[in-house]
């Protein structure tokens, strides 16, 4: 089975993500398509690679994902291919594929532009395209040359602290309102925020309706959330917010 | 053709509804994947439930029906695997299945949790995996013990008066501002809601654009509607609205 | 392979796109569905015209395109079935299908509408069936009768200037800000909006970031962006504000 996945910041009511669609099933037309997401704020590329992040792995062997957050279209940022661990990708060379590129063995090839692409839809005439060949059967090596400079973009890593502990932030807030930070936890320990010490609890079920707690969420960070309400309007943070976890709090 | 639809309040831009794909197409990668809705209102059970109500029966037999809105995930709610006239559906037992288990001969299971599960999701970690061991032919004896004691939600029901008519509420709100009310009709009588009174139509055409008007709509309930504009603006009320029907209007 | 798209202004979270959806299936249930937006601004036939246009093409031969945005459902506006370039479109009759229609040998029928069909939901009772019996093979003249006069909506087209050049106006603003306009572009010349004078660039990477820029965007059509921000939100405009395109500016 041919599976494509598409994620974007283009929305769907202009029709762009449906110019996709059509050049991909004109291409492969047995190929499933799976909508991850098109309301990816406007240009934010971090969004993106930490939903990419989520997600491209969990797919199998032999799909292609389509990545096009791309706020340098039209200038002299590459287009790329790549492979990593059996999947692939195409999208742009801004880091938003950087989950997938840092696992090891990853490769990518940069992709030539195809003549006549718009230079400000390259979704429609550079990656979609690709994207077929790829689900056609093509090679990386037939459709670029391989490239050793990609853009790379990492999540700030939370720094130890004397104690054992971890001083990180929030790196992202989810639609429950819950901040997804960058300390990594094993479930023990005491978390501060904006002055507040919440201890460590395995799940929702250990803190009342209403009450703030912090947890391991589902990727092995911590999290901070609000059961049954958003943890970022009682807090009224957001992305940015620096966050530690003590090992041995006072 | 293997068909699993998905419905849940995640949005998108998160990719968490992404890893529970990658989990159904892992698991059964000829499964055609149906996104129903991921903009349900965060925890808003019971308009997912409306909403469940709508679609589980209009789809294939054999269809598995995903649905995810799960203010309890991570307690000790009971997670369900069900069969309902030949449909199956994954949820929590939070009375969002209600529509298919209150059909007699409705059977549900309850779903043993994964040893390693995320506890806060249950969605990829839980409801996924189950959904694909039903789309790859597992029976709902196989996936957990039978029970009985499964949540039910009911809308509440219209109220006869000594007219005939009926005494109900706004159940829901559309996104045109319909008004979903629960009075049941066939086709005549008057509507008051908001002191307003509004004679039973067939159709929007039988009224002028911007006219309000009462009418039957596609599930058999009243609506209240404004022909090319939204009765809840129009009114200013939302779901809870008290509204009756009158059978001989003085 | 089976291919049927989806355009509403339903939203998704009341579950009337998961009926049609239901039909579909039921009906040709190996059939590909394929979301193109349900987010079009409720009863926006222009919008959806407009998104319309630049997929309905894209897609195969054969592909069954849905287009309900039918402010008129429940009226005595007309069902269509249209066939045009080898793609086939069911819809209302007001316009919405005009970019397939406009084309030559395009042909429409109108349907007959089923006994029992909702009156305020054409698209589950009407459109969703007649999609199912052309995806399983019925031919234009087995589903009504053919018509001549159907409603057709075109774009205003920009005015030619004694210069050369055009006078015009904003067509669509996109999700990131760019303002379509209806001046046709050979990538010279410049752009005047609001009283700014813009040359014509190629791309967004001729400008500096921030910048006010016009180009021929992806369907030829010129636009008016702003590098890595909103136009629309930089000039305060939005569809119907003047624009012209001098050829010899002073």
């Amino acid at each position: 089975m041919l599976l494509a996945t598409l994620l974007t910041d283009f929305g769907t009511a202009d029709g762009y993500v449906a110019e996709m669609k059509g050049v991909l099933l004109s291409g492969a037309p047995t190929a499933q398509l799976v909508d991850i997401s098109h309301d990816i704020p406007v240009q934010d590329v971090d969004a993106a690679r930490l939903a990419f992040a989520r997600y491209w792995r969990r797919f199998p062997v032999g799909t292609v994902h389509l990545v096009v957050v791309d706020p340098g279209v039209g200038t002299r940022r590459k287009a790329l291919a790549i492979e990593s661990n059996g999947r692939f990708a195409v999208g742009p060379d801004n880091g938003v594929l950087s989950p997938a590129l840092l696992v090891p063995d990853a490769r990518a090839v940069e992709l030539s532009i195809p003549h006549g692409a718009a230079p400000t839809f390259h979704g429609r005439d550079v990656f979609a395209p690709a994207a077929v060949r790829l689900l056609t059967g093509a090679s990386l090596e037939e459709m670029g040359a391989w490239t050793s400079e990609a853009a790379l973009l990492r999540s700030p890593e939370a720094q130890r602290r004397p104690d054992g502990g971890q001083d990180g932030m929030v790196l992202a807030v989810d639609r429950f309102g819950n901040l997804i930070t960058n300390l990594t936890g094993r479930g023990d320990g005491v978390v501060e925020i904006q002055g507040r010490l919440l201890r460590v609890v395995h799940t929702y079920g250990d803190v009342a309706e209403g009450e703030m707690l912090a947890l391991v969420g589902s990727h092995g960070l911590l999290e901070v959330a609000v059961r049954g309400s958003s943890a970022a309007r009682a807090l009224g943070v957001g992305r940015g917010t620096p966050v530690s976890l003590r090992r041995d709090p006072s």
